[in-house]
């Protein structure tokens, strides 16, 4: 199969009215860019008949191929089969073993089986079908003539779960045998210094680098720099890019930052801080530990997020109150009254404390204002006012501990956002210290 | 201002190679319904100024006002502006008082003023400017006579952080002038109950009812049944809504499942499962803590996502290894060597070893297989295989502890998405099974 253009449409009244986000075209998006078919286009329509002729109509004019998500469910409102098929000229008949399988499956999970389910079951006759072995409803492949040349339209089942291993182990193959050109992406993630700075250290080579492209782009947080090679394969993509962020990573940030950039480099080819962390600590056989008081919870749930985690973390705290930061990881009750339990010493004995408790040999202490609001403390009897967005994050080696504190803006979000702004990017910046001083011991 | 239509249109290459997910578009199109402005399409497009003309060519063709975000930005890929505006008309000329705002910015960062800086106040003459206090690049709105009649485009940063509060402090107060009906709606969020079954229990609601609609959509492990109503005011339709939840509430959904839907319900007009568990804790002043080993930290994060979780939440732990949950929550080396670790008996005894550490009112111990593989492990000497996304989630109260043994399907997922799939199901499981002790006590 060879496919010159392709795009994705999304179908779901869901993520129009904006109930859910787009994962799934995210996912297709960057599996396509790996099998190096291109793909310029993604849109998202409503469960509305009409509308989704029109821009299916219009995909089928760009694209040679389609892949459509979302509304294969079994309910009434779910009718992107039947449109899509009568556009390309299919009928539907019952697909005995799909019926079969999604009976077996309900009758595994004790379920009773409803008329609505058989609607699953019903495909094109000539249809490549994409067994669904997490759900229901089966993905499938049509081909037709249509007015605008060949076109091949892939349906598959809106749920992230059912989607993204169906596409791996049925699509991709599917579409692999006839792509003869390969686009492979890499991104060296940054931290510590802006886009716009990143831009102008690298100008020369953002515009003057046809194969592999470099171009920054803002994470959460963080920077990345992605690199984009086209190769014969996947191996020849990874070398050029890997070649080319060494050379990046020798340039002089001058006079925007000091250093060279690969001072600012969190990792390379890795998808995240705490992925960097856990490498690097497994690499050295280091563990760390974590007391958190405004991220509660956030940076441990973060480590354990990578597999292997277990190599490097034992036991961690979540210490909200002033009570567990005492009793949980032996804070002062003179330190708390003395400088509040927003403060660089509490924050560095929370890391001493955690560290202790479980025999860490990296401890990490956060406490700060995660809220949209300002809060009031008391130090040594005093009233004092600590911004919203103000967190103390503390990194404890041995008997050294390196404390920062960092005053985000969490501008006029509402409560949730403004705790989740601020909670994620003081985690981060928990990772960051914790791997500096992974590499430096 | 009334539109009669909108959509949504994304610019970006790193959305289209799927390096980031557009959180953008969902935020949108929930502001947009709830302002009463339908919008029936999102796109999105490269930064390529061909395919961006043609696609936005294609908005304005069908819509009296298009929201594009992304490529605002600095650098020498962001043309978005330059585009949008040739295609409407309109000249750009530097805007003083924005250029003024980021030489301000940047002065106060401490960051130099590089020469593309100033790309971002160029704007329309006659452009509504949105100030943008949270990051460089303002927005704007800018409306002409096209050959389609007359159209506004409204372009807005990207990042969500400048994004969001933009939206919400200066481009919302500009479109809410001229709505004269308000699109509203409602979520019940059910645990235990699949979307076929709430379909068929709910059927005539869903295709009988015209306002307020009833529909059912997958959330991620639970099931949202969502309830939009059209009204002249939130409050209104508000009313409409709760109406009608409180008739669906009292379904039967025999033969599916026993008992009434009521009975499947965490949450009316809540965004999440722990935002439920926070409400109901606090409403009775109950206390909770936790000891995690799969999940990591997961439920204590979730926790703390809502604000207020401080009066009920004040310790909690994460203990991945069997040194940690004898240490820090008092499981006996017994139990694990009799049970291992993963087992009924060591969950029960790590719910009722966190709520007496911490003197909580109810105590939740999690121990299982997160990642994509199976475990072996020793019961009293013996060898045993536990399979990958087996889980054991207990709740203490008093010297009650209820265990319950999930098994998850992680599929052929790879690492990191097998163990963020178990590990989120656990969470909400154990969320689910806290709030659940709450209510009865």
């Amino acid at each position: 199969m060879y496919f010159s253009s392709s795009e994705i449409l999304s179908v779901g009244t869901e993520l129009l009215l904006g109930d859910i986000v787009n994962t799934d075209a995210a996912y297709l998006a960057r599996a396509l860019a790996v099998l190096g078919i291109p793909c310029y286009h993604q849109s998202v329509v409503g469960d509305n008949p009409a509308r989704l002729r029109a821009v299916l109509s219009d995909a089928l004019a760009r694209s040679e191929l389609v892949i459509l998500t979302g509304g294969l469910g079994p309910t009434c409102d779910d009718l992107t089969k039947e449109t899509a098929a009568a556009l390309m000229g299919k009928t539907l008949t019952l697909h005995a073993p799909s019926y079969d399988r999604i009976r077996t499956l309900l009758e595994k999970r004790g379920l009773p089986e409803t008329e609505n389910q058989k609607k699953q079951a019903m495909l094109p006759e000539d249809a490549v079908v994409f067994e669904n072995d997490w759900g229901t409803a089966p993905g499938f492949a049509m081909t037709a003539d249509t007015e605008f040349g060949q076109r091949t339209v892939i349906l598959l089942p809106g749920p992230p779960r059912e989607l993204e291993p169906m596409f791996d182990v049925r699509v991709r193959p599917y579409l692999a045998s006839g792509s003869e050109e390969t686009i492979w992406s890499m991104n060296i993630g940054l931290w510590g210094i802006g886009e716009a700075a990143v831009e102008q250290v690298l100008r020369r080579y953002m515009t003057e680098s046809a194969n592999p492209t470099a171009a920054p782009y803002c994470g959460e947080g963080d920077v990345r720099l992605r690199l984009t090679a086209r190769g014969r394969s996947e191996e020849e993509c990874r070398a050029m890019c890997r070649s080319l962020a060494e050379e990046l990573c020798a340039v002089s940030c001058e006079p925007y930052k000091p250093g060279i950039l690969s001072d600012y480099v969190f990792g390379i080819d890795c998808t995240s801080l705490s992925e960097a962390l856990v490498g690097m600590l497994r690499e050295k056989h280091l563990t760390v530990s974590a007391a958190e008081s405004c991220t509660g919870g956030y940076i441990a749930k973060r480590i354990t997020d990578t597999p292997g985690a277990s190599e490097v973390l034992s036991g961690s705290f979540v210490t909200y109150s002033e009570q567990a930061k005492q009793a949980l990881v032996g804070v002062r009750a003179e330190t708390l009254a003395e400088y509040s339990v927003y403060s660089e010493q509490v924050a560095a004995e929370m890391a001493r404390g955690c560290r202790e408790a479980v025999g860490a040999d990296i401890g990490i202490g956060v406490t700060g204002v995660a809220g949209a609001e300002d809060a009031v403390v008391l130090r040594a009897g005093e009233a004092h006012t600590v911004s919203a967005g103000t967190v103390f994050v503390a990194c404890a080696v041995g008997n050294d501990v390196r404390v920062e504190r960092i005053v985000l803006a969490p501008g006029r979000r509402a409560g949730t956002e403004a705790r989740e702004y601020v909670r994620a990017r003081a985690s981060q910046q928990a990772l960051f210290m914790a791997l500096c001083a992974a590499r430096a011991l």
